[in-house]
């Protein structure tokens, strides 16, 4: 047994909502479990009745049946234990227990005192609407492809995308800095073509690179894109992780918005009964990690979410967290303009319409089709 | 359709290993699937027979049956399409097909025109063998637990462990910079500790703290650390970034051994139908990543790995890949002494045993416990 140990903690709690699988013995057990694994992760049995097992300790504060298989739990840690850091705050709330099966972090509440701790987007909605001048239609997206295909080229569709009044024309997030997709020429040139078309329309298209490489000089390329004059930044916070992703959301001289991209996050989401729910993660973790806009895989497209799960990534990004602003969910993933009238009834307007591929099907006619979509948009 | 690209590729390809799950009609629609959303991501009809089609996009080399509703398909892509990168290969090997059910990668094989693009793990086996001066024997390590525990306290028990001939003290994962667990005193003290014992035994017992925090001061408190003493550190590459922790291992201010854990990191493996195996996360992306140690759970732990997942962990930590070094499985996980036999069995000498918890059963004799535990691991 351990010597009892007096802490000065606040008293103030997080909460972690988490469903577990098996009957209600099974779920008690499981809760018990996750109280300790995230925590001291240590015999409780040699914790004497102090201040360790009195806050330190998780606690139950609430568990629930949805089904005589599943069970919805409450789990409450002391503020102190996140340490106010944006890592250990996600390995408190799912860190060991991401590798134990019947285990879903559902969604999570902080106390002020901790949201305070993060700047969350900078622009968030409502500055990302001001940037474009967008007051209240849908922002249009789109992507740059295919890899392989000459810069020259690629500035050219940026060039006719946003002529065709494209508000976001994006890296596809598999260009990094290839022989064929060398990073610095691709940001002049889609930068110069973005401008040139700007001049002509009037318009606020912006561009956004896919900012990747390595860590170490993950900062100096997003510095390098933006005084080669790219209007924000695509990352995906899973391959850079995500507190190098909360670090340029931070970063003044940036000052860039940012748009978050599921790639190799997708596993944390891919089980029903494990892992981390698809609002928790592209909606409350995004916040925190600070992307102005998410972008997710619609349902009906290429990818397998139902609309429910998206409607809930929605409400997400708009939820109450503190002073954390809102942010827009970007559902893409195979879209094309004929899912607008539907997408339109499922996000509202304050969403960020991502069609990539579909948009190259005339591909000749790029700032034709480009217009189409937009015109589509404005209907709203 | 777009023009026709020329492209100067080498012709060199790297090799993934996917299991598909569906019969043969349906995993082989999903290979295909993954020969253009891992690279061009576009209506592949819109390409002609240029050098996109020929050559960027994936390559299905093979398809083989496992059982009626598994499929082993193995998938080329051109080197180049790697960046040379880490965060872009592993955006290659399973970046948006992470958020489609029924693809788990299982292994993959680099040409070694890649495999030097990588350092791997500064150390290796071998060089945390001479490091540690243990030629032979399994190594020992354990963690300084429960978080809440003051830090004079904390620091006693390194005493303890390095009395009783301990070769890794390390952090638990879950102390990061805590009010009651503050990152400077706690290095500082256990660096003591460790060295107080080392004089009085004449081990070589190390002590590794948890490095965490903001992203843009990683290496300042991994520097920190080892100003202070500190011999090698303790890294979440899911929470913290792959690159970030492959920046830490390439830093020659740094030169210490890394210890890989896998907090925040489980979804990845928990689902046989999706994510990726064993063997590639701990064992191969881990090598390239840099740690020379990686933990995971053990198999008749708190955890739920089989003990074939377990082996497989342990070979891919020392199957050739070019020149990146063999690094050693740690398994952990609510692991004991008597569990040392076993693991004998199936590691061999060539492991690193944690045991935490069950090493403070008795609190009060921790050196003698931990001499118990080294006198059974010296009988291999």
């Amino acid at each position: 047994m351990l010597p009892p140990t007096k802490l000065n903690l606040s008293g103030e709690r997080l909460t972690a909502i988490y469903h577990l699988t098996g009957d209600q013995a099974e779920a008690r057990t499981k809760a018990d479990d996750i109280c300790i694994e995230q925590t001291i992760e240590f015999p409780a049995a040699l914790v004497p009745d102090d201040d360790i097992r009195g806050h330190i300790f998780g606690r139950i504060e609430d568990l629930q049946p949805l089904s005589q298989e599943r069970y919805e739990a409450t789990i409450s840690y002391a503020v102190e234990t996140s340490g106010f850091e944006l890592t250990q705050l996600f390995n408190l709330l799912f860190g060991n227990i991401s590798i134990k099966p019947g285990v879903r972090l559902m969604r999570f509440e902080l106390p002020d005192s901790l949201y305070k701790a993060f700047n969350g987007p900078r622009f968030g909605q409502s500055g990302l609407r001001s940037l474009l001048n967008i007051p209240t239609r849908p922002i249009l997206c789109t992507a740059l492809k295919p890899m392989g295909h000459p810069m020259s080229a690629m500035a050219d569709f940026a060039y006719q995308f946003a002529l065709g009044g494209i508000d976001i024309i994006k890296d596809d997030h598999g260009l990094a800095n290839q022989q064929f997709a060398p990073f610095k020429e691709r940001v002049e040139r889609c930068v110069e073509a973005v401008a040139r078309a700007n001049q002509e329309t009037g318009y606020r298209s912006i561009y956004m690179p896919n900012i990747t490489g390595p860590a170490d000089q993950i900062l100096d390329n997003a510095r390098l894109a933006k005084e080669l004059g790219a209007g924000g930044f695509l990352i995906a916070p899973a391959l850079m992780g995500p507190d190098t992703v909360r670090s340029m959301a931070d970063n003044d001289d940036l000052g860039l918005p940012l748009m978050g991209h599921p790639s190799f996050q997708g596993s944390y989401v891919i089980s029903p009964d494990a892992g981390v729910s698809h609002a928790a993660l592209y909606g409350q973790m995004a916040r925190l990690v600070g992307v102005d806009a998410n972008i997710f895989p619609n349902y009906g497209g290429r990818f397998s979410f139902s609309r429910e799960e998206c409607q809930g990534i929605a409400a997400a990004m708009e939820m109450p967290m503190g002073h954390i602003k809102s942010i827009f969910p970007s559902p893409g993933g195979g879209m094309n303009v004929d899912r607008i009238a539907d997408m339109r009834e499922v996000y509202g307007r304050d969403v960020l319409y991502l069609i990539g591929g579909a948009l190259y099907q005339d591909s000749d006619n790029l700032a034709k089709t480009a217009r189409q979509f937009r015109a589509l948009a404005e209907q709203v």
